[in-house]
């Protein structure tokens, strides 16, 4: 089967039948709701430009496992280059849709679980690199999209996952049966579970002997008995519904979360990757974070720069774009959005082969990377916000635009510049609001502190991979000390 | 007659019959409105407070005009003790609303018109300021709420006022009658006017002669004809709608805002307090200013002392509150809070009288003030975002919680630490996410940017005020130049 | 005896015969050493100030011990008003020397033994209080400056004072006589021990009861025996001893500090302020730490304004003064500046008597102006640096200027705007050096860091009086959150 | 001849005859002076380093021009692999150094003179790149240190190089001859003209029609009759004298800077790169500033890390180490210095050819790292003092500590851990106030801000570099507004 195109896409999702609720309701039509489809379209938009001959070289790759040209969103990294190309489609993307386009976590999973069971069959003799690459090829000949699940809802955050109250807070093994396991419990925070046919389960933390259930990884249909979605709440989630395309600001894409829920659900044993070898639960957890974090210095530099567009277009409509204070916010803006794109472009270009061949990201500078980025998109979006004044919070709604009577009024008093329409004017402001406190703001700010782990958690790593002692012993040198 | 309780005051409101309108319809009782009725209970917050004899030092003055006991928000400053207490009084209001209280507008309005129309009157023996004192007399005797309306929607920023292509854009006087003046224009951004009983209209930038028509200020009743109110969106605004008090995170209080609209609005003689004296507008623009500059040291301060808490609540329930990284974010928060209430204290207890008798804050450290809230409550929303973890954007609706079926799921995964519920966790990460991202952060971060002034305003008189001919004689003395 | 003239206080320096020495060698006549006189001319300007009508209100107070007018800095505050008039009279000086002129601590110290004494003798009935008051009324009727010293080498930090392997590390009484103690210690980072006529020392932490021997307070002249001081280096030192007023960027005003070692120092009963009353220990440190907090919040706001000033002069000296960055960073400067000084104001118009009499600052407030002490300094310093231009660390020495040969050609070259000589373009630059990288940085960043405490020292307290109880009740009302 | 060993290449510095001013004394042998020696033992370390086996790949290249093996510094980039390793070298030589090591200067002038005569020649047939490959090859294969000396006086800022009261004030042509031309003027802030053989003159900004005396760049021996150079003041830069190697911090290396002048220095035609041809002097300047701003992501992040490892020396040296906000600054200072890293590595990674075939970096994203460069190692530098504490700005000298008499008390009151001598303690702590504020300051701080250019000429690179119309577009796209 080749590439499949956007709208076979949106076809092979609708035929899979997942249990996804929404304010307390299941939804029978996921594929055409509302408040869903946005996030549906971002997906898309991979196979979309997939298909276009000028992105070819960034949106495909061959695989070496099959000789055939698959989307690089189920690619294997082949080298340094590779990596470089993934974070430069990440940007592209992130222009193209302003959300998350949730694909990148599959990618993510791909390559963090081809090189960790790869070591672990070395240690311990297990058949787990051959269920994955069995599972890889699948996904690639198909071209599925696949999510990849971590984040446990970790309960008590001062207690492990078997010191917890109730021992489901992390994902374990139930029931261990011949030709499979069992396993039961919830991965919080899915953004593409709902758009992906396919689903991998990884461990959230570094574990103990004590975890041993907790230490495991595996990957079913999105449509496997004993899954359902509870949909989370967004800022501006209904708006959606309205039927406004102007007063979202982004009537075509955006991303949603899941509490995805695991409610004993059956695993056969081909599709296990990891199943109680505690020791390297760590390293997938690690490097799975660490091509994640290195994901972030190419999605949100895209929608940053988007953002950095909607602002100056908002200073162009109001007559400000000749001001010097204007043009030094822009520059602060793209400043710091290039100074991600940075981190990372330098963890790919730093890459390097794993014992089973694939290239990873540099971990120092990926975890730098995201570090920034928890921090950068921020004040991208406070800048934002103070070159599209206040009338991006106080604006009337589209209804009010329309309406009979008061059109006139909305028209009149918000027109800014000479030769351009208020409607246009309102389009860009809701833009920006979108990006800033709205439905795509979950994406841009929240998600870039706590995606791919909260910013403490790139802290540890930075202060694991800082090589501090090497950087002692340069001093002492310099200083002439002995000891 | 004595100071209304909140209850006289939210009956007083139903009688005005204002005209508004949202989402294209008009709203036929705004006091009832789900979406509406946060914003005036926000106000009634500064009736009741009146009405406790705790706060009675705080919240209440003795006019000296007439002796009797007022409101601090229709007193006008006898002393720079009275300034400090106008802004202990708005932290504690921002600590009781966690939204925008609206009543402050009025009262800066109150001081700036006070001493400008004295001066006003000084050079061209106009009758300004007794107009003004009768008018103020009025609204202290009655306990009355007064919007101040400064902000034009002013069409191209790089135009003047009468170079605009249409010369509404900025509010003017577009007839001229022995019994007063008849108005047409807008006022923009109108947090509190949805819930006043009357309105101070105020030029919003300095002018020169060809502006005459646009140098006005006078006040009106709410419900004066010709004036029309189009509230703005604001993020989750019909959040409030859906019924839940949970998913709104404050389901007690908020603030909205209204395009207001003079449409050719009658103004009679005693009403007014500028008509014409352009040389004036920048100084009532300046005053106000800076008056609004200062409380925003208080009751952003209010709103922040919200924010810390929930942060820490946050903490407290995920089991993260002793983890040192955690410990330092709250100093972090709370350093920064702190940082903006010096600002706020420190340009009041630098006070001075006027030549009309009223106390002035210190304008350079009133506009330093507003700097710095331009810049800190996005810093500690973002640490209240990395407290609060992703759950706060992806939790599910309080639907699901009450759901037959889901609602176990949710408590079950959704679970912290032991003794304390799920719904419990639920609203405090509800109210980050509505301080953050929802109908509050319209407040907290966009407000906070823009509201009395936006950045660069404050540069500029920074600029001006900061005295750097001084600062440059200082230094050429140490450095012992004589040129 | 009245208020010393600038000169007779030289003069009584001059006449203790204090042990004094600087790069290995004893100095003769520490007043007259050229890298010593310009800290000595820096405690001088707190004289020649207070004899000055002009700053009569600032300098000068009435004591309410002896109703005589004393120098402010031998004051016991009597009001919030005082506090408020402290740091303004900071401000001055600082914007007068450019440096650290010393004698703040002495006044710092003076205000928490008073109530701290107050405090001791009321629990323990000890004699503290009045030893105190006369050795201060001592110290006000004769215009004495007096020398706080409360740091002691602290050795290894993980371990408290008893736990040292060398019990010195930390200041202790040796030995108990019948007519007073004999203790031994040094105080480090001294900076104006060397020019004062007495030194009060404190100790530098809170102690447990092991530590007894260790929570002493007392004053002592300067030279009594035992008593001497190792004078530390300081960057840019020995050019003060090369004979050019240029280079030097201030060649008048400095600042040194010194290592004071206490060798066996014998202490008489009169002049014991506390002796092993461990409890108090903490007391005293908080408060002295409070006041200095507080003092930071005036002196680096003075040399702050001269740094700014000396910026603009660069600024107008090389034609870059009109360009909108320029300006821009001015402004930065001077916001961060004033930022410092409302935490200065604010701290001090909040503050409030204690048991004893005295009037003490707000602790949050002042400790939170001493946290952003520790960060704005260094941001003013690197725009300083920005607007300066390389030239500031490329210029050559001033003999090269006055060389016969070279003389016009570094004239020719360094030639700035039309009309400013090059000589005064290199004296500007020459002090923006000496208070970024010189001897004056050491005082603007250095001390800024460290001085009354580490930027640590604050965090916890602002910790412990931020009141996070509180706030967390305010957000669980807001939220409805009943436990 | 083969790659010099650092030996040799002081000798071959010996040899050459320069005229250098100190102080205002001509140096006569500035080989051996302690002033000058540490910068020249810089430039030594890149001879050394190029010696040993386990630097060869870094340290060294073979010329495409020659086929021989050539010190890197000479090297003309033939891949973006090049460009990587060229910032890996000079991260390598800054940890090496902590210092300037100044023949990167020479290697960004090769590259950028490289690629831009072949553009002039092409446009107007002129022979410089020829002459320009003559030069580069003899440099190559006597593996010569080559200054390049672009920054001009320039006077006052506000007016171009002709409209300068003194013409001299931009280095010009005064003389056109039929073997050469002579010129006049000076290069300000030559870090390392001192210790180079060879001198390459460039332009310092883009010029007009009026300008075309000033557009000239060429090379010529740094003995060239006519050249002589006067050494500025550095912070601390007597220190060197006292023949303490403790009281330096860093004993070994250094860097200097010199006000060069050319008094009518004659220029043989072949070795002339630019002569009049205004349009191309933009050129040379922003291809030698683009290459110049990638250096600085690779030797400040050496120094970073010296400054690093001597910050946890400090913390491991009194016992603060294990402490949580210790570890956490470390932290900070890694992930800042890591981000530089990263720029530099992201604008070589991402680099391309030029039309003469040598690579060249990212304009925007060099320009991005530079940016980084004038903010950053303030906030290492700041961070590094919190953590040594104030005694890097007090302690005793050598002199002290070698004291008979004081020596005893430096030792005892000075210690921190137990196993640590004082002399290793004040070793370290006088390295760290060598980087913050002493000699190596001027490079670390300062030149971080204007070398390679001033951080508004970054920015202004950022604005031209940053493609605002995509981004519109971008934003135009996503919120369907059609114009």
């Amino acid at each position: 089967m080749s590439l499949m195109t956007g709208e076979e896409y949106i076809e092979s999702i609708r035929k899979r039948k997942m249990q996804v609720y929404l304010f307390g309701k299941k939804v029978e039509d996921p594929v055409d709701d509302p408040i869903l489809r946005p996030s549906l379209n971002s997906v898309r938009m991979t196979y979309d430009l997939a298909q276009m001959p000028e992105y070819e070289d960034l949106m495909t790759a061959v695989s070496p496992y099959t000789g055939r040209r698959v989307n690089r969103f189920t690619h294997i990294h082949q080298s340094a280059g590779d990596l470089v190309k993934k974070v430069k489609m990440q940007r592209l993307l992130g222009q193209k849709t302003a959300a998350c386009f949730q694909r990148c976590v599959g990618m993510d999973a791909f390559n963090a679980v081809f090189s960790t069971t790869y070591e672990t069959d070395r240690k311990y003799a297990t058949h787990y690199h051959e269920n994955f690459k069995q599972f890889m090829i699948y996904c690639q000949d198909n071209d599925l999209t696949v999510d990849g699940a971590m984040t446990d809802p970790k309960g008590d955050r001062s207690k492990a996952p078997h010191e917890q109250a109730d021992p489901d807070l992390f994902l374990r093994v139930v029931e261990r049966r011949p030709d499979g396991i069992v396993v039961r419990g919830a991965k919080a925070h899915q953004t593409g579970a709902l758009n992906s046919h396919e689903i991998i389960i990884m461990p959230t933390i570094s574990m103990g002997p004590d975890d041993k259930d907790y230490a495991v990884s595996f990957a079913v249909p999105m449509d496997t008995p004993g899954i359902f979605m509870i949909i989370g709440r967004q800022s501006c989630d209904t708006r959606k519904r309205e039927g406004s395309e102007l007063d979202v600001g982004n009537a075509e894409f955006g991303g949603v979360e899941a509490l995805t829920i695991f409610d004993d659900v059956f695993v056969p044993n081909e599709r296990i990757f990891l199943n109680g070898e505690t020791e390297f639960a760590g390293m997938m957890v690690e490097r799975f974070a660490g091509y994640h974090r290195q994901s972030y210095g190419g999605c949100k530099v895209g929608v940053g720069d988007v953002l950095i567009g909607a602002a100056a277009v908002a200073a162009d409509y109001n007559g400000a774009a000749r001001a010097s204070h204007i043009k030094d916010k822009l520059i602060e803006m793209t400043h710091l959005n290039e100074t991600l794109y940075c981190c990372g472009i330098a963890c790919s270009a730093e890459g390097h082969p794993t014992d089973s061949g694939n290239y990873i990201i540099d971990l120092l500078l990926a975890n730098v990377c995201k570090q920034n980025v928890t921090r950068f998109p921020y004040e991208i979006a406070r800048l934002a916000e103070d070159i599209a004044g206040g009338l991006m919070v106080t604006a009337p709604s589209e209804a009010d635009l329309r309406d009979e009577k008061l059109g006139a009024y909305v028209e009149k008093y918000l027109k800014g510049v000479s030769g351009v329409s208020t409607e246009n004017r309102l389009r860009i402001l809701r833009l920006i609001e979108n990006l800033t406190l709205g439905t795509a703001a979950v994406g841009y700010r929240t998600e870039s502190l706590h995606g791919a782990g909260s910013p403490q958690a790139q802290r540890i790593m930075i202060a694991r991979q800082g090589n501090l002692q090497h950087k002692k012993e340069l001093a002492k040198t310099i200083a002439h000390i002995k000891e």
